[in-house]
């Protein structure tokens, strides 16, 4: 994730308040749960003197990120004014950008979808024609909804590839030439002045899926089984990045299945060597039975061909294997299964579940969900909108959309 | 982790300040760096009153908390007094219970050791002798240090078997009759009138080698090979527990080296039932080389048994496979290699870096440390200490330890 514009800005108050008092941005965070709440509520709950909070709550009523919501019960005299959080006060670009496909998307301050639409578009033609994609479309998405870039919160990006958290940029993509070390966050930031944040497809699409079905599991991993095989980890709410930014990187490591297949990462019997849409297709080519990558394998298993249901069943069979070990390691709460070959019916998520049922400790499967994405091709731009907001809307930088404050 | 005594019990400050504005643990954090500052420079970090710091100090002065640290530079007129955090002020209790031997220590706030002693102590005895010699050789060492229970910060104490985390009770522990179930807490409370926390020995030895050898590491497993296989992971400075606190459980993930021995977990081929120290006496055994138990098997290696070292080094290969599989899933920078085992030499360091370097991928191993332990048998007692002093003197808790903060 990164930003370019986003550096806290405030400054002391007005009121005598101490420099670090809480500004505008706690407040907003208060009132995003959507219930309304007097200027005395605020006043309790974050210990603000009630003059800094009428600052504050002025401030977020001329930004439009609030607005009054009614009147509370009289205590007596004239009753108080409530006030909550405006979710279509400002909008959300997201792009969810594929190997051969792109998606794009408006979204509302709760992530919301408001227009979507997709492309074909070809990740190998490099960053500038992409990106000059996602800039012109994010400016007809916008114009068509009447919206303009003065209610724009910010713009998500996720790309088909490893991506360095702390700047934005690809690091070593395999399938993206010309994208390696390409500063994304600010070409797009140069064309359209919000800020912008980038992330890897796997990490979007798990913060889109925890968005859209899961919000209040804790730990939730969601594994993308397309081309190739990937793993986006949340924990405690937030993406688990590890040490280095790498952790999810699932598709390398080693079966126990016996199928010592060389992977195109040097190594042999990697999973994404023997489970991933390429490889299926690659031995239901062999077969007899020709396959021309996921999609293909997906249209054979819906036909009901059996080496594909095969496949597709043996394949979740290894991913079980490698999940099952992370279950017992990391003892998430939701396993979700999604992308292209998880399309194909519940073959691969059968396979899945019989080996990480066989294979988990009881105390680790007992409250153990493994489920099919329900954001299914929405997952991405979800996700790439919530990393937007939750940065944007986060207290220390919301206090940059609010004057005054 | 539980505590019977330690609810936040901050009443309305006296200087008119809001209720929630930070108390005396605000002010310890900052301090427990070590740095000496004055009262102008804690209103200005905080963001407190002037009058506020100056009560809150007065508490922390009167619970010895802190201490005056000299004056600092003048700026014109009486140069100021600073202060500073005294760690000794208090003293810790902490216990490291294993299958066959017990550790007991008293440590002051900053983790270091003051006294030790260690016993041959059987876990099957069941909780209450067990417990009873914790108190009776925790007052002892009290005593001996002639240290009172009123200067007594906390009690911690790591149990050899799962523990849920929130009432600080065994699980279906495997090797403790009597245990399940049982409150430690509660039991313990009840003779030392303290804050009492209990987590299971691998979740404590990390804490411990983490606190003593990679403070700064952001991310760090824990490895320990004893009778049996566990991890207790660190994950931001944090124990890792996962959805239901199961996370670590290593020692039954299956490993792929086709050699599918029956474990008693009811599964074949875990990397327990392979690599553990029980595993590798049987295994010795049955080859002609009589062992019984993990310390035996060091034994042999040290004397330069080669079917001990072949062993071991075999061992360090499984539980790499199984710790590469991590390595790319979860991204650590440290990983620790502890428990009897571990005291055999390199063997078994050298056999998990063979694999882990071999499987995992160049992104996920490029700042990764694999080393031995350095906290060695004092990694559990240090580790219990930090979990009560962490938890102690974490802000919320703090105040409850000044009296009129």
């Amino acid at each position: 994730m990164t930003e370019e514009a986003l550096t806290p800005t405030e400054g002391p108050g007005s009121t005598g308040a101490p420099t670090t008092a809480p500004g505008a941005g706690t407040l907003l965070r208060l009132l995003r749960d959507g219930r309304p709440r007097t200027r005395s509520e605020l006043a309790s709950v974050t210990g603000l003197a009630r003059s800094t909070v009428t600052q504050r709550v002025d401030a977020l009523l001329a930004s439009g990120l609030i607005g009054p919501a009614g009147e509370a019960a009289s205590t007596g005299g004239r009753p108080p004014t409530t006030f909550s959080f405006r979710p279509g006060a400002r909008v959300v670009l997201a792009a969810d950008l594929g190997a051969t496909h792109a998606r794009m998307a408006l979204t509302d301050m709760s992530g919301t979808v408001l227009a979507e639409e997709r492309a074909d578009l070809d990740i190998a033609l490099g960053p500038e024609p992409v990106l000059d994609w996602v800039v012109d479309r994010g400016r007809g998405l916008l114009g068509d909804a009447r919206r303009t870039t003065d209610e724009l919160l910010g713009l998500g990006i996720g790309l088909p590839g490893p991506v360095q958290h702390s700047t934005g940029r690809a690091v070593n993509p395999p399938i993206m030439p010309g994208w390696d070390d390409f500063d994304v966050p600010g070409y797009v930031h140069d064309r359209i002045d919000v800020p912008v944040m980038v992330d890897n497809d796997v990490n979007i699409m798990a913060i889109g899926e925890h968005h859209t079905a899961w919000p209040s599991a804790s730990h939730l991993m969601f594994v993308k089984v397309a081309t190739g095989i990937g793993c986006g980890i949340i924990s405690e709410g937030r993406v688990y990045r590890g040490a280095q930014g790498a952790a999810g990187d699932m598709g390398h490591i080693h079966v126990p299945s016996g199928d010592d297949r060389p992977c195109r990462c040097g190594n042999t019997g990697c999973l994404e060597a023997v489970a991933s849409g390429a490889a299926l297709a690659a031995s239901l080519t062999a077969e007899g039975v020709p396959a021309d990558g996921a999609r293909d394998v997906v249209e054979l298993a819906r036909s009901g061909s059996v080496p594909a249901l095969r496949a597709l069943r043996q394949a979740g069979r290894d991913i079980g294997e490698v999940l099952a070990a992370s279950v017992n390691m990391f003892n998430p709460s939701v396993i979700v299964i999604g992308g292209a070959l998880a399309q194909a019916g519940d073959h691969l998520l059968a396979g899945v579940r019989e080996v990480i049922y066989q294979r988990s400790l009881p105390l680790a499967t007992e409250h153990l969900s493994i489920v099919s994405s329900v954001a299914g091709e929405s997952a991405g731009v979800v996700g790439a909108a919530v990393m937007v907001i939750e940065h944007c809307l986060s207290p220390g930088h919301a206090d940059a959309l609010v004057s005054g404050a």
